[in-house]
């Protein structure tokens, strides 16, 4: 992905390994240069795709799962806008190796659904946001469970590189521009609302700094469990949804 | 819904009352005017609805149940792009009268995952036409059985009125003229592309002549059975994921 100061990619690659993680989820760029590393230190990794052509190639460089990706998800959609109900079962379709459902991801509904179109289970971003465990600020969790399924927009359109970002003053200021400047909008352009705006957001607790990503999940965001609650409830809530709603629609 | 010719829909109120049907399906407009007339009946409404808020008017003013459609819908999804995995479970949540999913619905793996998020049950329409069933010209199922999910655009989003249609020779004349237009193009620029398209497209065939809905389930769509085969089809995939696939899940 496009950023401002390039991480150290070899480096976390090397710090990975070193420290034992067993699982690691790449996204962005193809993760071809980095596979031999994890491949030899017998790390698995899944790959992050919002299309079903990245998810075939994914799976021909030898990663071990994919992460599909839908329209609804927070942070970057890719350009096709293909939403989960599609995606995940033409992932279904295509795929050998296994895959996880990403973006819309809230609770037992979700993950039952995600099940039922293909995926052998689901990733969750901004609904761990809303977490007491999260390190975050807290008036970023509060926006979160404040916020509807129609609080979220498309940004950086125009530079091919759109992300879903929460709404706020920043984020106007972008979209406004956008729309003055037309295809003709360069990424210097918005970079006062684009850039460096992490650490403003989710430290300083300043939720009209500008752009961070949030999936259209924060309509189904009402409150703040811990991360232990979160899932003991998604369990609890799967486990009825197909126990008692769906087994009673087998037929004899 | 705008049209250039406006349906005779007390004509049809009438007709509908006289023939003895049971149930309606409702959409565009708020159906509030026709409701006292169906009510004394005795037939049951369905109002189609692309939003949680619409879905509550509907429910307010008498309506049985809500066809809830999302964003990957053909046709007229509306200006909101909240697709089903986050529109569905957002109804569910606000809504005391039942409703079922429509958009993206193709098979047993939809309805199960629709009946996860909280609908009761799945409506179809693109996967309908490619029926062997369907009094439609053979290109127009040849065409969605040959289109992927890619294979759709948004057109009339300038006009507030935006429909998801296959794209074709016509589909790709209007999203041009809407490029060179802007804001400013209106419906007389492009009605040569949307006006009198449909039976040149269902009747004679002509797959190039302009605008027709078609949602991107066409990704989903691989055959054209008759519409008694894809029923059973879809009941026992939909038995196999409930019974096998997610029964399993279920912890002890």
């Amino acid at each position: 992905l496009p950023a401002v100061t390039p991480p150290d990619y070899p480096g976390f690659v090397r710090t990975i390994i070193e420290e034992g993680i067993k699982i690691v989820e790449t996204a962005g760029n193809n993760p071809a240069k980095v596979m031999p590393f994890f491949k030899e230190a017998g790390v698995k990794v899944i790959h992050k795709c919002t299309s079903v052509r990245h998810s075939l190639k994914a799976e021909s460089i030898g990663c071990d799962a994919v992460s599909v990706d839908g329209f609804e998800c927070g942070g970057h959609p890719g350009e096709d806008d293909v939403p989960n109900f599609i995606l995940l079962p033409r992932a279904a379709e295509e795929l050998k190796i296994p895959f996880v459902a990403s973006g819309g991801m809230a609770d037992g509904r979700s993950l039952v659904a995600a099940m039922a179109l293909g995926a052998e289970g689901m990733n969750m971003g901004t609904r761990f946001i809303a977490t007491k465990d999260a390190p975050v600020h807290q008036n970023v969790k509060d926006a979160l469970v404040a916020a509807s399924e129609l609080d979220t927009r498309l940004i950086m359109r125009p530079l091919r590189n759109t992300e879903r970002v929460l709404n706020n003053a920043g984020v106007a200021k972008i979209i406004e521009k956008e729309k003055q400047l037309g295809a003709g909008v360069k990424f210097e352009d918005i970079i006062n609302e684009v850039a460096g705006v992490y650490p403003k957001v989710m430290k300083d607790g300043d939720m009209e700094a500008g752009a961070w990503s949030c999936g259209m999940v924060a309509g189904l965001i009402h409150d703040v469990p811990t991360v232990k609650e979160l899932i003991d409830r998604i369990m609890r809530e799967a486990d009825q949804i197909i126990s008692k709603r769906l087994a009673g629609a087998v037929r004899a």
